[in-house]
């Protein structure tokens, strides 16, 4: 609620509006639902507000394609028609990243992920994006597929006014400590536990 | 993911796929952020399979107009333009609701309140929607703005195919009982407790 007061004011040195003005790191964590659902809820009002979104899905299986995808690629389509809104890039890790031609067989899912990590820090670099999506990412720090100082060290010293958002379960401490904005998604009660399988429209 | 399995199969004389097809009622409570925001992210994957979406926000504030709203109004539009998708109806409080030619002075609350889950068991009795959001209405049931053995009673009886996603802080336990799906958000860090106040395109 942008209602809500800070409970102390920091001695940053910084204006009220610059504070207000720095990108966050925010990470959804926890075993519940809903980490990822909200990730992409930030990316349509980051959209709307005619940010480039750039969303990255470290997820292996390459016939996986949630319904967010779909219309996030049409919202890009539609600022590239009309001008509402910002670009958008969706990639997904899959069967090999789709910015590259060469098309890997899946099987080395350690470097397909080193890969999309080195990408995104190119994009940082180069501050390509407004807000970053790192989707399912907490997995890669916690498999070593991906270097935790490394990936800490270029979150927090990225140029330039980008958010990121992370999302994954069992997110790494170094990674919580260094994120501005945490939410932990708990499970009370899921259909599963009553025998009920995922479903079209609200699992993907 | 849809990969997981039920942990046991009910004893309730449907098949996997009438299980799997039952309309749920989905809860986001908890302290934290991301309640709304997964669930205009479910609002997301909904329209996508062209359901017919309806969101109801039980909020005060008349002004306050989140990029959701604006990006889930565009895409009803292009479903109406191009097909694409399903229909979209988004409707706030405020200072009563756009479906009444009387605009209240919004400083009768709980009147609107009750006149808004009054226009919901409507819809939810003539089947209008696919899947309706009841954003931040968890406080209507708190502060006694409505019955909770009505709105119990209306939303586990409601007819046909209707997901349901309420989003608040402090869910009425009747309400958690009676949903099939509960996520709660907890606040694990926020950029308030570090003295920044809400900004463009985060919170709203």
């Amino acid at each position: 609620m942008p209602q809500g007061q800070p409970l102390s004011v920091p001695d940053d040195g910084l204006t009220t509006k610059q504070r207000r003005n720095r990108p966050l790191l925010a990470v959804h964590t926890g075993d519940g639902k809903g980490k990822s659902t909200a990730a992409f809820g930030l990316g349509l009002r980051g959209w709307n507000q005619g940010w480039n979104i750039g969303v990255f899905q470290f997820v292996k299986s390459a016939k996986w394609r949630i319904g967010e995808q779909t219309v996030f690629e049409r919202l890009g389509r539609l600022h590239e028609e009309t001008g509402e809104g910002g670009p958008v890039e969706w990639h997904k890790m899959g069967s090999g990243w789709s910015w590259t031609r060469k098309q890997g067989d899946g099987s080395d899912h350690a470097a397909d992920a080193a890969q999309g990590w080195a990408e995104v820090k190119r994009r940082l670099a180069a501050q390509t994006h407004d807000l970053l999506i790192l989707d399912e990412f907490t997995y890669l720090m916690e498999w070593g597929w991906v270097d935790v100082e490394d990936v800490v060290e270029t979150l927090t010293q990225r140029p330039g006014f980008q958010h990121v958002v992370i999302t994954g379960r069992r997110a790494h401490p170094a990674l919580i400590e260094a994120a501005d904005l945490v939410t932990e998604m708990t499970k009370i009660k899921h259909p599963m536990d009553a025998g009920q399988k995922g479903q079209r429209g609200i699992e993907w």
